[in-house]
């Protein structure tokens, strides 16, 4: 047994990793990583997102990407700990252009896990804190422009007679982050939105819509919410929040303005955006184009015999107002994940008689039971407390390779099954078709590969099992009359409204749409991990498709998710699209081909 | 000499204190300050804010307030620290309905200076943290109303059908920071303001204007500035964030509305307050009212013969737009104080002819020199990460009492003068009066004093010293002409422009305005501490007069000051009226006679 300190422990093998990688030999570093060891790296070193998985792809990617990036510095941050057999830390480090962050997990004293991502590029730090600007000019300046008046300039010439670096499409929570980041690193960037006001996305929603994440997930960079902020904001006032956000980070916010078309030139290497802003006609050339459309970007509204003869109302949940009206009337929702099942709880409680149709098996967590066994370790008061802030929670659930994560989450979903035994028990004596993702490992697994199949419940699941909504399970709908559903077995509904809860598209629907079939084929599919699971083919590719780093489409970048992904992950594309327009070499390592055509 | 640690002796000294109040004995407890000692109360003991200075001040307010208090459970926070013969240490108690934080100085065993500030009414705390609201009503609720119905309902009634407990007049930065903690507390209040939007009051002064203090020093109660921020805020910039600080703290701010008149009637113990919202009379009826209406609320307009002849632009500071369109124009700025001085400056950028007219010697104090010698301890970014957050720096701050606080002043503005001494013989060659005070104590005494008489040179003294910014000092204005102003001894100077940057009247004008003459007098003047010094005529108060604490006018309250001063101060006013909502106790003590009329 080794004597020395976990502190020792990191700092001897961070020096050994420095001399190995220092001498050019990627075959001693890779030496230093136990065989079934992961090495992720967020665009330090490969100026992309990607986990070598195991010693030979370790060894490769070294030798590729690392080497050729020029690290120094490599030294511990703080005080390394150990327990179970796992020593850990917090790591530092620099490459020839940037600074970076880390964390090392070591096993009998070689790496399991390490993390690198990078923090800022050198000569191009944000102003912060000790380097704050001044805000005002002392001395005396002929000429001088105040602040207002140069705010003014750039709003009335950036998009007009000057062109952004960057335009991001969609300006909900991921386009406002990715945008606050590139104002700090003077990206000059606009975010075009279709709704007038920043916020409006969630304005839309139904009434009673609150975020399912908890505040600590869901803070935005550089301005966290105060202290007595809800636990879970309610979506006019996390609305608002934004609406505020982009005002005092003084984004170049294009409201009322719908993106019609963009084709890049390959030549004069620019994109040309058509945008209609405030219903006139403009043209936007910038370098870069974002999509931040949105994970729910374009509705998934089945196509049902019989639809346009419904006599009542008929809307996918994106559409639906709330509840307001339907007191007495028939409701059949379809779908049952969280739309569904808020839809659901909201028409009920305001005593319409409601009905959910469950077309397949869904993974239901109660909130508390979630917070508590999967989220609290990381983003609660009392990881707070235990010195865990949002920042670092960030990078600690970044820390576990994605290959690893299931075999985390199970036993977790298993402490879960347990915990509310009784209350799985009476949903089950309903009808209602439960699971734990196809592995068993749980929510955030589900929402990585394929963003839906998922309920986290406050208080509908309770209707249910109690049959105050009612339930139809396991049968799908096979056409609808101006009165009703009728379904697959024969059976049929009447009804006044009926939901399509339905869920959206892939993001990457957006492509086809905006830019052409070619490059939305040659991008191929986004999100998910080719994790062979329902909704998610294979192959394996660690990582989520296309998002927050290059495609095949040169200078198109997918950015969002949730706040969580919109703060974290905006920090890894604004530094790539920095690098870019600051001509620094940003060579691309570990490019995969296309599995999947759009 | 002691053997003890300053932790042991501070932890001894406060369970002495503890015996001695649980005894009831006012005499003992006395006997463990030394003779020159100073306790300043904030709201825990007294219900006011006052200081009681020497042992036999201090063993009357023990007996009348402190003994009444049932103070217990006095203990040392964290550690004690000892430099300079001085022991020191952050404290907490209790007392019957309250929790306190504050501050200990020992010398020799025994109290100098004891700070005591309320922080929370036990059964009243705010809901933060571990305790904030969940957002969501989890579970089932037919009827329930969204966030967003009931901040709705809230709007359309408060003030409409249902009557606010409070009335804060005027919504500028003293009235904002108030209003958020009586939103914190759930006292329900309206802030009334002229102006349409939040931050008006700072938009519409002169273009060039940026804070004078920095950033550290000007946080908002909850909700700090990003990290980012800069050191000192533009107008325009500072006052989006007020903006979306009222929304964001959902503040019931009326915008677009005129205060009238105020009247208390004595017998039912409630305001009526005569507002015109949008220009439709409206009566609130609150039971405390609250002036908030600035330190800069009403323009000094000097009545000068002749006035209404001048053919060019001529109006107060308040009113001056900026130096747009007056280049090649002569301009004669009478005033030179912080205004004076940057609208000099940006009138001379612009290429105006310029003169300024020094009417009495004023403090200069050149920005930097200043921050460093005066804020850099407290208000700084090298102070936080000393530990010194702007929590601590105020209650530091707060522990000086104002007794003291020139003798702490005078050797740093020595310093000062040392170090900026070449630039002083400049600006005195030049001709500029420079004074440091009456006692040589500097900027901040005389702007508790009488809130006026210095420049925070940010680059106009360099104009005045070259002589591009021409000076005509010590000599007054006696006379307009229609092209001209035609000084006291006989001078003249053709003018284009006069602008009077000749200050803001005592704020309980205001009183006399909106109530009466008799209240006004019977309140008795607002700020200064009785210095007799200029414009702070005695007998000595050691406390600013009527703000943020109890007047002689029942439910009649005065907030304001600068960002600091209505950030801390609004916490205890705050708990003030909380108290008094919720029928607790409030027994005043130390109100002194009124000295001074309105």
């Amino acid at each position: 047994m080794s004597e020395k300190t976990p502190t020792q422990q990191v700092s001897e093998w961070l020096a050994a990793l420095g001399r190995a990688l220092e001498r050019g030999d990627a075959a001693g570093a890779a030496a230093l990583f136990v065989d079934d060891s992961y090495w992720r790296d967020l665009v330090s070193f490969t100026w992309n997102i990607t986990t070598a998985e195991g010693n030979a792809k370790l060894r490769q990617m070294i030798e590729y990407a690392v080497l050729p990036s020029k690290s120094s510095a490599w030294r511990l941050d703080g005080k390394a700990s150990e327990a179970g057999g796992v020593t850990e830390g917090w790591i530092r480090f620099e490459t020839g252009v940037a600074r970076g962050y880390g964390h090392l997990r070591l096993i009998g004293g070689k790496a399991w896990t390490l993390l690198t991502t990078m923090t800022e590029l050198r000569g191009y730090e944000e102003h912060t804190g000790p380097t704050r600007d001044k805000g005002v000019e002392h001395g005396v300046h002929p000429g001088r422009k105040t602040w207002l008046e140069q705010r003014r300039q750039e709003e009335a010439e950036l998009g007009v007679t000057t062109q952004p670096y960057v335009v991001i499409v969609g300006g909900g929570q991921g386009g406002i982050a990715l945008g606050a980041r590139l104002r700090r690193l003077n990206v000059p960037a606009i975010i075009v939105e279709k709704n007038e006001r920043p916020g409006d996305s969630w304005r839309k929603r139904y009434k009673s819509l609150c975020l399912h994440d908890p505040v600590w997930y869901d803070h935005l960079p550089y301005l966290q919410f105060p202290e007595h902020w809800p636990v879970f904001s309610p979506k006019d006032k996390i609305a608002d929040w934004l609406e505020m956000y982009v005002k005092v980070m003084e984004l170049n916010y294009w409201g009322s303005t719908e993106c019609k078309t963009a084709s890049f030139d390959e030549v004069k290497k620019e994109w040309t955006v058509e945008v209609v802003r405030n219903g006139q006609p403009m043209t936007l050339r910038p370098r870069h184009l974002v999509l931040a459309t949105g994970m729910s970007g374009v509705p998934n509204l089945p196509s049902v015999p019989g639809m346009e003869t419904f006599k009542g109302d008929l809307h996918h949940s994106s559409k639906h107002p709330g509840p307001d009206g339907y007191k007495g009337k028939k409701a059949v929702v379809i779908g049952s994940g969280n739309s569904g099942h808020d839809i659901c709880a909201a028409l009920w409680e305001e005593g319409a008689d409601v009905t959910m149709v469950q077309r397949s098996s869904t993974l239901v967590a109660r909130s508390d039971t979630l917070m508590d066994l999967v989220l609290a370790g990381m983003y609660s008061e009392a990881a707070l407390t235990a010195g865990v802030t949002t920042d670092k929670a960030d990078l600690i659930f970044a820390s576990l390779p994605y290959k690893v994560l299931p075999s985390l989450q199970v036993p977790v979903y298993e402490e879960m099954k347990k915990r509310d035994a009784e209350f799985y028990a009476r949903l089950a004596k309903a009808g209602f078709k439960l699971d734990f993702g196809d592995d068993r490992s749980g929510l955030f697994l589900k929402y990585l590969r394929r963003g839906s199949g998922y309920y986290i419940d406050v208080g509908a699941s309770d209707l249910v099992a109690d049959g105050k909504i009612k339930l139809k399970s396991g049968v799908g709908v096979e056409r609808i009359k101006e009165h009703s559903v009728v379904f697959a077995d024969g059976s049929e509904l009447p009804a006044d409204l009926i939901v399509f809860a339905t869920g959206y598209r892939s993001m990457n629907g957006w492509v086809a749409r905006l830019i052409s079939k070619e490059v939305a084929d040659k991008v191929g599919k986004c999100w998910g991990l080719g994790s062979d699971t329902g909704n998610d083919p294979g192959p394996w590719e660690g990582e989520l498709r296309n998002m927050w780093k290059p495609t095949h489409q040169e200078a198109l970048w997918f950015h969002g998710g949730n706040l969580h992904q919109s703060r974290h992950y905006s920090q890894f594309l604004s530094l790539q699209l920095k690098a870019r327009m600051e001509g620094i070499s940003t060579p691309v390592y570990g490019m995969g081909p296309v599995h999947h055509l759009a």
